[in-house]
């Protein structure tokens, strides 16, 4: 891990197109990281027999889990699909639940696809050049609807803290999907 | 001022150079506004008999100003001297002051002039494609010392608020100015 002085600032590069930074390493997470988080478990097993794609890369810069600090950095999702479902991230509830996130998208397009704890749900489109406001509450997901990779500057709370069990345990009411070339919100038959 | 739903989330425009959103207004600061916070004061009061020229405009979304919330916008600041001091924003403790704000420099290229209630100076250089950490406890100032605008995307806790008053009352120890061509950190005279 990289040693940031959080105390007395700093800059880090992120270029603006790729979103990559010269002077720090991302964390990545590959299919065989996600095999429970898709529907079609077949096809992720399918694909898994003979390759495992990097689905989504970002960086964790240390940012100490502080009042008042505020984690940030860029996410790259890789364009794809598994059967019908475009590729994603993992999405996550913040521990501290009633915090929000703030994302800014560079290049590509997609859906950030969000939901509460009550199962309240909301499915935002977004593209390159615009912010997005993830409200306090809702657990997110950001959703690669695009041809290219879907890259996004994102900022929040540094002692909000990531749940993905609860996330990974019950999935996501619903999901995107391609159908005759369109994405499309689908329900998710395996939520529970 | 428009009207966001912050429970729900919302996406919102920004033009990744220029800064500007089709979709919301800036707040504007005109050097009449900044009167006391250039060094040589003569030559503002020269500029302002024949001209008030902008120097920079911002984002106010609205964000509620509650725990948990993240306030988000951008920052365009013009290129320009007063004297040989170039321009800036006024710049502000946040009143909750053990608060963080992260930039990410969209255009152009600056300095982010800060300093702590402690008197604890720090001014990092900042360029297009690079992320500003600005620590806790930090008043902070952008100030644009290249040829075109300096533009940032920027988040904070939206209850940190802004505290202009003790900034403006005392100024910084520190002011940017251009010599031979370049920009350098100078002690300010008028601080007290």
């Amino acid at each position: 891990m990289e040693n940031f002085n959080w105390n007395q600032g700093f800059t880090l590069d992120f270029n603006l197109q790729s979103g990559f930074s010269q002077n720090a390493g991302t964390t990545k997470r590959y299919l065989s990281d996600m095999r429970d988080f898709y529907g079609d478990t077949e096809t992720v097993e399918s694909i898994l027999e003979k390759d495992n794609p990097l689905i989504y890369e970002f960086y964790e810069l240390g940012c100490p889990e502080r009042e008042g600090d505020l984690a940030f950095g860029t996410t790259i999702v890789y364009p794809g699909l598994v059967g019908s479902e475009y590729y994603m991230t993992k999405g996550h509830f913040h521990k501290k639940v009633d915090t929000a996130e703030v994302y800014y998208v560079l290049e590509g397009e997609g859906y950030m696809v969000m939901e509460d704890p009550g199962g309240n749900t909301r499915e935002i489109s977004m593209k390159k050049g615009e912010a997005i406001y993830v409200p306090r509450s809702f657990a997110h997901r950001s959703v690669n609807t695009g041809e290219g990779p879907l890259v996004m500057f994102f900022t929040f709370a540094a002692d909000a803290g990531h749940d993905y069990g609860t996330i990974e345990q019950k999935g996501y009411h619903h999901m995107i999907c391609r159908r005759d070339g369109e994405a499309v919100v689908m329900e998710n038959r395996k939520w529970n």
